[in-house]
């Protein structure tokens, strides 16, 4: 590896207190292959949707629903958090065809009502 | 201890896997405790709602948030799941006094549309 | 019914706040279902095992581990919750027979460690 | 604003399915308060953290609880799914400091033995 490669990567470990030069490496190599999962529009892949909003918002709340219900079988499990008297915090995990579950996915989070959102690209793990 | 008695927790040790009667008779003198935590109203404890109810009721959806939303500070978190396509399971950890999370708990079950509801007695763990 | 059992009745109505006795009566029809379903050892039921623990216990977690290794199929989803610095609570969702759940559960209740344990009769809901 | 960039938005509008203009750049607004959260490493912020691992390694274990030991007031929930034989995901929501949450989450990603990690902004939605 070039040295100013070598620098970053030093760094990089340095930085993100990984033990060493190869746990490091592993990791971005870890990375990719998550990443093409992903890429793959019908590869299996677990995502992580998070979303924040008001749960005065009745209206939301059924909207929410009746978009998850298509997706029974895809939405492993709900974790629900009241941030505080207004906000919620939702983090649902998926599994799905990468395609599928980013579709679902935009459109939860392009809802009116929704403060914030974003999807977590995870794994199933078994290609790493 | 009389021979009646030690053979019927000899049966319960055997029957649920205790590695010994120590061991068995210490998770029933626990269960007293947690039980004391609770007939206390004021005392503080944890709380695990149960509720299974059917997810295309739209109205229960807002009446659960609008009962909750006076919890805030009391509902540590909601794992949901969805059972089927018109089945859902709720827990919810509960921290609170005894007497507030029973009627909040009994709230929640007497809802129509909630299909089973049960209130299970947990503990901070601080006395056991 | 009887006068008697009609007060009893009525008293339940008010005390758990059912908006009617036909709700109240609703809700005692499918507790005795979900047992039915529990009675049955090959019945398919949800089970919601609540335990508490001490988390600096570090073989208790690999015994855990090993234990819920094989039932990777029935344990849907943890919901783990640290109390305080010592204490945790944990709740696993697991969907199975009634007595495999069971046994599952007396198996991990009476483990060295667990502080307290309990297991929530729950349902898939289906029949109610 | 210029037509370019118009065009653009459209294209995000159409893609990710907003019901309008106002919406896509309200969100956009949104996620820019946030990074500003994050930016300030004393801003209280939301985190969620993602990792994926193999449940055999018991090392693994013991040592993710002793340093989650030191968070326990900041990891609100956590939620572990086995996704089979071999891999659990476990999503963690943490509330504190960003700087803090960061170094948290590096620490436990750089571990040896967690195959997947990923920390994600959130916020607790109090400034949107």
């Amino acid at each position: 590896m070039e040295d100013g490669l070598l620098k970053k990567l030093d760094a990089m470990v340095r930085e993100k207190g990984y033990p060493n030069r190869s746990e490091a490496i592993r990791d971005l190599v870890r990375k990719t292959i998550v990443d093409d999962e992903w890429t793959d529009a019908s590869g299996e892949i677990i995502g992580v949707l998070v979303i924040v909003f008001d749960h005065h918002s009745r209206e939301l709340s059924s909207r929410l629903l009746k978009k998850e219900h298509h997706w029974v079988g895809g939405i492993l499990s709900t974790l629900h958090i009241h941030l505080d008297h207004d906000n919620c915090l939702e983090v649902k995990v998926i599994r799905g065809k990468a395609g599928e579950v980013r579709d679902f996915a935009d459109e939860m989070i392009s809802m009116k009502g929704i403060k914030y959102g974003t999807l977590v690209r995870a794994t199933a793990g078994v290609a790493l």
